[in-house]
């Protein structure tokens, strides 16, 4: 390899150039990136065009980003990278709850509620029954877990994204359990929302033949003190957009049950979260 | 291949979910964008920090790009992507002039001057003869050829970096060759000077224990009527930052040779352009 530029050893080049006092996973991250990237551009003999395209895309994901909307986060969601980084990190025993995208709505320090309550407080939706036990891979009730739940309201909005047209708090709660390892709580049977669609990302999703939608989901944190936290959504298995959420969200275990109770006024969705001790 | 998320097929799964209409080149490009991205996180098994840095990363490269700096542009460049494209684009054959990076510094219409002229208007640096001829594969002279020329001045800067210190179009010009295919022009050996690196690249060349210096060069565009266009440098063949231009640009035939005339007050360096035809 020679220390000036040839097509075929690039990357090679590239990489050589890095110092020796650089750390070593840093080394390792950056080599596979560069890597990775020129066997990409080579693999498909990109174009200066598209080059230029490449560059223009980026640059407005990047000037479009402020306090509220964060789109180099939403590009990572919709081409699947979120998810399977979240995957990475968080292997799990069969059996276990599986993780899925925090999303950008969870707020921290919720209202901890009676067991019960309901957390729906615009009035609006299909009212839900929420419940199920936090378990252990040995099916022992965890007592003192604390399940956050949050959803979008029935117009598709979480609160914090109306907070002039939302009750604080609205559709959100935490819940502590007993000795039973039992949750409970009244919500909504939420429903489908699209991701913000209306820049960069939003276009090249209409070019490569896609909606922005996601299927309904609640979304769960659930921690235990000596368990490995599980973040994840339970799916209404009925939604239209179950099959295509926009972010890849959907894994096959976490597609849960609801179903009519109360002579169909009410929808009951039955979930049990199975936790991994720290040490497992 | 499940439409829900795995692990494994995460790639398959993202790629699967692009409409039928998609144009063929865009699907081409999209697919392998997405299985290299996702093999990369899978190689280094990405961690959800890395990732946190990788997005902070990206999101301030596009807030500092304005109508004055373009951060990705040099991302690309100091990662090699803008050689790489290049070198893809323009592959020649063996004895054609190699192309290298355009850079951000040309200007369009330079003045065209007279053969012989010099294009140094601050007076300052060594003074330096350019000269040799534009001819085919043949070696068969080439007249009516164009040879745009620019460098930076004696400080390291050209002339649009400092539109209040230097005289406009200083160090660039436009020559139109004869039947003889003769350039010839005086301007400056060129010097060093630094890619801008006080922005998230630079921090990143940093880390990677690398200097953001490019080598000394001479700028050439050479356009021709049925010919295809030379974007290119030549390079000061004594420079210290010869072996690591932090964009990657050198290649080895492109180094020219500069060399005493006239007792040691002036340089001297010949250099000729090869055109391949349009046709070729």
């Amino acid at each position: 390899m020679t220390k000036f530029f040839t097509e075929e050893a690039s990357d090679q080049t590239v990489n050589a150039r890095m110092g020796d006092t650089v750390p070593a996973r840093l080394k390792t991250v950056m080599e596979a990136l560069v890597r990775h990237m020129h066997e990409f551009v080579k693999e498909v003999e990109l174009t200066q065009e598209e080059w230029d395209i490449g560059i223009d895309f980026l640059t407005k994901t990047g000037q479009i980003c402020s306090g509220e909307r964060q789109e180099f986060i939403l590009l990572s969601d919709v081409l699947g990278v979120s998810m399977l980084v979240d995957a990475i990190n968080n292997r799990r025993p069969t059996g276990a709850t599986e993780n899925t995208v925090f999303g950008p709505f969870h707020v921290a320090n919720a209202p901890i509620r009676e067991m019960g309550t309901c957390i729906s407080l615009d009035g609006k939706g299909d009212t839900c029954l929420y419940e199920g036990r936090v378990i252990d891979l040995h099916g022992t009730p965890i007592e003192g877990a604390c399940v956050d739940v949050w959803s979008d309201n029935a117009e598709g909005f979480y609160d914090v994204q109306q907070p002039d047209l939302q009750p604080k708090w609205n559709n959100r709660g935490r819940f502590i359990t007993g000795s039973d390892g039992v949750y409970r709580f009244v919500g909504i049977k939420p429903v489908s929302y699209p991701i913000p669609d209306d820049g960069p990302v939003g276009q090249m999703l209409g070019h490569l033949g896609r909606h922005p939608n996601r299927p309904a989901h609640m979304h769960f944190m659930v921690t235990a003190p000596g368990h490995k936290t599980i973040v994840t959504h339970t799916f209404v298995g009925d939604d239209v957009y179950l099959g295509d959420d926009a972010v890849f969200g959907v894994k096959q275990t976490l597609v849960a049950p609801f179903e009519h109770i109360n002579g169909e006024t009410m929808w009951r969705s039955p979930f049990d979260f199975v936790m991994v001790a720290q040490a497992e």
